[in-house]
């Protein structure tokens, strides 16, 4: 039973398929000068409603990096919610990139609330050369601890920004399952709703390893093909990520996948509250974090369940004593099946109750 | 027809097997920690005849930066060849990565000399802090003009680096064409020569895009995982890389893939010298660079040839007027036919003195 | 009235007079390699009872972020107070020299407890590329907020770094406070208490600009030369801060001026709290950081009086409304009479219950 | 008899008077925010005859890297001459400060002509992500070799930067030579003639240690606080800088000392020739740069002389064996008779042709 990341799962048969046929069908100018490539980008236009700058690559924290970097002077803050991806867990990826600081944002669930932004925002030292100043804003959706923005949220948080003359990313690693989750459009989840550059993640969802930063006005975007590349970026082979686009947002594929892994996960979701757990967070797409007894918790990794574990940081309230969360992830390839196997397996465990004795 | 880049190529059918079997076989935790990229990593041991640590990767000109940047304080001088890819053709990714400066030797036919690199380094300001200093060597090999270095060659080189406290460093984006030309084991062509840290490419020579920096001493490779990281290089999904090495390592699947690419590139060298062309160097690995006039240059183009220029730096004497040079560079699916097809385009055209009327 | 910052005082005659000399003697060979700058160098020497490694600038922010940069891999956390310098007031100048990041410690009183930090470093997820490796800590003493490390309070932070492989950076912009406050001889101070490198100041304590890099393991210097060059902060006329040194640091001149300053932080102090004000935190050295009604804060300015606002993140309690920390500092050259000054103005304005009214 | 650098000399009894008096005369706001500060920001809008923005501080190295890096971005191409000071003498520092390439340019004199610099322009990949960008030109005025851009040279390097879209910088850490020779004001020796921006020293020429960047586009300078700041170049004792600056800034005294230096050279130059000693490049300001025979450089070093060498790079033609380039360089303070001992010494070591033997 896998449910340690959506990152562990393997790639789509229609996804594997189209990589296959693109390296086995001839040559094509490097570097991303192939026809394969410039269909992608205009695909994207048509996504998103509107002429958008696209750029391709293979790693979801380059795009991050990158997409901070070209929005943000060194001497920029980048305000984050303190879970965040880009500020915890890419190793200082994006101050390499950029320099600049990340004033981390504190909130309950991974969210950054409108309250929450424009007080940090208000403590800045603007034009006082000693303080770094407001530049980017940046949150990610679906959040860290599964929670979702929707694009109502998103506006009042890009009205800050405009006021603020502070630029809005997104970091859409899962971008797909909140777009699944909400039913609103790329369009409506992003730039209508006031974001200026996105990293739109298809790793996490059923590509092999596929990444796009997409600016939404193009003239933002001048420039970013120099510092993709002298990041190391720049694939030869660029085919390899346009031919997983192009197969994966096909026909509302990408869609289909994360609609899956959402249900898989409201399924467990379900049946784990059945049980009488609680969550740490509402699962509103494909990551559920159930706070369990350590005792289960140690119990499933025995039986064979790979997880992680979840950040309490971004609880409402603190974990009791002997408390722990799992960060449960189906991804695409779960099954019901597996999910029920893992409903059972807690069952065979035992009540948390009992577990906690 | 196609001889723009061994980049442009497709990939080896068993690469692509082996990238879509991973891919189908269920799921793996996430960033390295899985059992086939340990796997890959103990075959690059066994490929090396020695413990080695071993990074993978997707893109080449990260695979340099990173190792340059790993070896080389900020302050660094790195010697480099004029034409070498890392110093001329990365858009400055390693000064990126290290802010170290190259300084760049010339020669003919893209070689670095032991006398050249000597003359180099005693200009060197020692121990005076104006002056960036020395600190590592790169080479190609293959050359970006086609040549080669032999095994004493890069041991010329690093005596050079011992005595003068330099790292050797080798970019291997076509190593395995270097390793079939001179029939030297992979060891006998890097550490048992001195070398300390390469990247090895594959993606030139089959692979969809895969890459790897290998150190030679272990112990130099300290902290590398989060030099990898930073700079966004490290996959989550990493098996894709690993997936292809396997498969190319295999059975000196990499070396046949590389011998038939050197072996089209003889025949076409010995075509293109029959029919009264000059080469700008001799065509050592899988690149041929005829000295052509421009007028028979623009014909190939216009007969639909694909193909970049050489660049005449790396000459030992220069371009007569109406001159030019060809890059043109056969890979491992190139056939026998299209290196014909080619040479008889040429004869179409007709001969040099023809063509230079 | 000036309490705004000892930085803003003009410097001791016998600085200047130094300079005066310096510059009025002949020329020297620039960049530091002449005889004032190597008898500085070992002053040093001297004043810490062993062999150090000794680098003269004029700037106390490249102080803390060259030295911070030489001791931290990129990929390191920097544990530091949330109200340090060189993590909240110096414009990322850290992050840009060397690309790490600060991991806040929180605590009242501006100073980095053994708990604090040992909490924080156990949060590390240590060999995770995905995380910023413990690497440094850096203390300020005297503290932003006027408090003081003792040596062994020192001491037990190095306990902790030593455990954990960490270096021990001191901020010592008012080193000379600090030293002048407790008694303890330098090398008590610093390297017998564990410390790695300091940040030396004189410029806040009478010198015209003169600050100091100094390396208690010289060995740790290796390249610091270079990367103090790089920066742009080796002076060509280097006699300049040399001069400085010399006569500041003669005969305890630089004692002397601490001992001043922090007699007149004492006797402000006292006044204050005889006027009824409680203090933020107890005045230790040469900042004394009232709490006033804002009221009396407001008529103060109005009066005359120049000072900033402290920092209420390292209060242990927080403000209560209609509450504020002026943050006063007296300089070598303030007087007796500024300070009664000063609290007669005080006086004047009403005590706190009747300003609050 | 000190002839190694004007870097070497004391400083203007007048600019010692001035620092003096400054930091004898009460406090001031710290790090610029000061009376005497913004009263030279406004001398400088007069020297130059319009609304510019000017940054103090006290390094020549800083100077230079931080307004190069202001007005290129990281993927930028920087051309300059191959001996200038940025890309040669400065430790990379320019490329620590944003990371740019530097494009060396050739040419005798240490002179960009705008041939050199438009071949070397016209060879840039443009559009080419592989490829630094053209972006920034600087010149040094006086050059590294003692030669003198007059205004219309510096017009036609400024029109290929216009028509290429890319930034003229001017190094002028001898600046005030260039203008005392050439006779025009420095408006015309910038602006008027299209730099963008310019370092401006007072350090080699009588100042104790005083930079400014002079952006003559205030517009451009946007931000550039935050980047001195991280640099570690804003002082808290600003006034040290602009107490130099107000004094050599008055009342011509910066031009009357650019003139003695310049005369002493001219002398020097003169009595060099009349002992049949050729120059490697026209004295055209304060640097003489005599071709002498190795033997007669010993025996002047051995007799006390202090001077260094000049770099033979830019030599029009070769030196013959045995011969060196002696770099003499008086200072404001050098007097006639310290210039005729010189002279006298070379006369009792013999005339060149005796020496040689």
């Amino acid at each position: 039973m896998f449910f340690a990341s959506d990152n562990g799962a393997g790639a789509s048969p229609k996804v594997i398929r189209a990589v296959a046929d693109a390296f086995q069908s001839g040559p094509a100018i490097a570097y991303g000068d192939d026809d394969l490539t410039r269909a992608v980008e205009r695909r994207f236009c048509e996504l998103f409603e509107r002429e958008v700058a696209v750029f391709l690559l293979a790693s979801g924290t380059a795009t991050n990096a990158l997409a901070l970097a070209h929005v943000t002077p060194p001497w920029g803050a980048i305000y984050a919610h303190e879970v965040s991806h880009a500020h915890a867990t890419e190793c200082g990826a994006t101050e390499f990139y950029v320099g600049a600081k990340f004033v981390p944002v504190a909130g309950p669930g991974g969210k950054v609330t409108p309250e929450a932004l424009a007080a940090k925002v208000r403590r800045a030292n603007r034009g006082n050369p000693h303080s770094v100043q407001p530049a980017t804003v940046t949150i990610t959706n679906l959040t860290e601890c599964g929670t979702l923005y929707r694009a109502e949220e998103i506006a009042a948080l890009s009205e800050i920004c405009r006021r603020e003359g502070m630029r809005l990313h997104l970091d859409g690693a899962r971008f797909a399952n909140a777009v699944a989750a909400t039913g609103a459009s790329p369009a409506e989840m992003t730039w209508r709703a006031g974001v200026d550059v996105m990293s739109f993640g298809a790793t996490k969802n059923g590509a092999i390893t596929a990444e796009a930063v997409v600016f939404f006005d193009p003239a933002l975007a001048d420039g970013f093909i120099y510092r993709r590349m002298r990041g190391g970026h720049l694939l030869s082979k660029m085919r390899f990520v346009s031919a997983q686009f192009e197969a994966w947002l096909e026909a509302e594929h990408w869609l289909d996948l994360a609609r899956h892994s959402n249900a898989m996960a409201a399924r467990l979701a379900s049946g784990l509250q059945g049980l009488g757990y609680r969550l740490a967070w509402p699962a509103e797409g494909n990551e559920v974090f159930p706070i369990l007894p350590a005792a289960v918790a140690q119990a499933l990794r025995a039986r064979g369940l790979r997880f992680h574990g979840g950040n309490p940081d971004a609880l409402a309230e603190p974990l009791r004593p002997g408390e722990t969360i799992a960060r449960l992830i189906p991804s695409f390839a779960t099954t019901p099946e597996e999910v029920d196997e893992l409903l059972a397996l807690l069952t065979e465990i035992g009540r948390p109750a009992q577990a906690a004795e």
